[in-house]
């Protein structure tokens, strides 16, 4: 064990994608462990489009990372050694490691860490996908807000990503017609013939919109929308009145200055429910869904993909790729 | 009575506000009343923003009226003569008249008219305001979609308006705090001295923001969104987390090529519900709300106000009133 901590802190506030200097990448010494204290090797860190917020001096739902501090991250971390009464040695937990090597507990967190349950057959990185986050993201975000009806259509962004493929697949499984967005024909593919979509429609073609009209003969009733933008306006132009939208992420417009904006008009003529959504709001609950989520995979229902890139010093480049749609399902930096 | 007819039929699609020529003023011959028809006297007509979108060639709720046919118009009507069953001679009927002096009665029509029963008291024109559409998309959006609770902040944009006046007087009812967005000091001297909002904000003056941020110290949980746009935007920002938006209107976009546009971020981050809402939606529960608004109004709960303008010949003109400001309360042509 290292006796130092590898870091990267918030140095800059990112104009678009993150550029070098952004983050600062630092070496700092471990103290050491005592009483009510623990040390947590970080093993994977999970990416999250939410992250680029957080480092956004904008209105948003956590405060914003101030500069100087760990950039906070969600991760899994073993414990090595611990003083403290609820962790032991060999623990395994999930909560906001930080951007990090080392996950020092210091007795003063306002929330404890989750510890991964020991599931045959469930890797540790799916408890911070299809098990995790993003999986719940999907979770709530379908049942207790979409509340997919057998026949319905669903279109659902960013389809091909962590939260995307889960908000997906729990359509097929309540007998949706789903039809999914998302960039190049990998994806697509992956989609339908990986996830059982019913069309994976491809952004990047310049008839996409017309797929899309093709997709969804019968119109939209239900939108999971991760994208916001000219994505958004496109599929809620072919919404079917009173349409629900879950609002879940507006990620086309992270990156930049001004916000992707939007008409409400099509919301007001055709009676459309938009509700906004954040997962920690369902943190009392987030068991039923594990659960859920777990019976659903257990029994073939539901399937993840990860892409894992390796190394802690490729976290900023990590970052980057989820705004350049680099990555395919679930993405994680492996320590 | 006169054995001719004169109507505005719609010649050519606004741009902006209503210009001579957009509506031409015809005199038309009415044929005798044969078996299963009847002839009414139109005698008030109910001006609406929804009439400007009825003019225009854009996705709505009703088929946009085509050219050369009778502008499509809420009003109140007598029968003069009747072979028709359900109606007979001083039958006073509300629903779509048209713009004109005289509604034919063909037998064709789709859905029947409305007769407005005796009510002591109660003038017939409250049957196009407060009991009317405008007041029962009050109730309606209030009830169905805001239920309002005691102590909530609920602000009502258009507030002077027929629809907005209501909504607000709805909210203090149920024990809301109720601030009021108009234009003028006129207007906003209305609603505290006259309904008993707890403020009224002006939005012509420079300052209103700052206003509205004094009146509405504990955020606002409702929204009841009659204009879009900057009003729209400014009261978003001060929305409560998981606040209520009922998207009744966006009268600012109504009269422009382009319309108003928003961001969906602060729906988003602080997990807003927006319900876009046609009151054509409640049709079966007229009854109810109508049976609910005249005991408010009875017991001096619900005060409403009337702009009236004589004479058919005026309609363009009080049309454009409701995108300039010129009314209080609802408006009506008096014919």
């Amino acid at each position: 064990m290292s006796n130092s901590n590898r870091q990267f802190r918030l140095a800059a506030r990112p104009q678009g994608l993150l550029a070098p200097g952004d983050l600062q990448f630092v070496e700092t010494p471990i103290p050491p462990v005592a009483d009510g204290q623990a040390l947590a090797r970080v093993r994977y860190l999970s990416m999250d489009p939410t992250m680029r917020i957080w480092m956004a001096d904008v209105p948003q739902y956590m405060p914003p990372v101030a500069f100087g501090d760990v950039m906070r991250c969600l991760g899994l971390a073993e414990v090595m050694e611990s003083r403290h009464s609820r962790y032991k040695k060999g623990d395994k937990l999930v909560g906001l490691t930080g951007l990090q090597d080392y996950l020092f507990i210091d007795g003063t967190e306002n929330r404890p860490y989750q510890k991964v349950p020991p599931v045959p057959f469930m890797s540790d990185t799916a408890f911070l996908g299809v098990l995790g986050v993003t999986g719940l993201t999907a979770y709530f975000g379908m049942m207790d807000i979409a509340k997919p009806q057998p026949g319905e259509t669903l279109v659902v962004s960013a389809a091909a990503g962590a939260t995307g493929s889960i908000a997906g697949q729990i359509g097929k499984i309540h007998g949706c017609r789903v039809v999914g967005i998302a960039g190049g024909s990998e994806k697509c593919k992956w989609l339908t013939d990986g996830l059982g979509f019913d069309a994976g429609i491809d952004y990047k073609r310049s008839d996409w919109k017309n797929q899309l009209a093709a997709a969804t003969p019968k119109g939209i009733d239900i939108n999971f929308e991760n994208v916001g933008g000219e994505i958004m306006n496109a599929t809620l132009a072919r919404m079917n009145l009173h349409g629900r939208v879950v609002l879940c992420g507006l990620i086309s417009g992270y990156t930049k200055e001004q916000p992707s904006l939007a008409s409400f008009g099509t919301v007001l003529i055709k009676r459309l429910r938009i509700q906004g959504f954040i997962i920690s709001d369902y943190a009392d609950k987030f068991a039923e869904g594990i659960s859920q989520l777990g019976k659903w995979k257990a029994f073939g229902k539901l399937k993840d993909r990860e892409t894992i890139v390796e190394g802690l010093e490729k976290v900023p480049d990590a970052i980057n790729m989820l705004f350049t749609g680099g990555n395919i399902g679930k993405l994680i930096v492996k320590l």
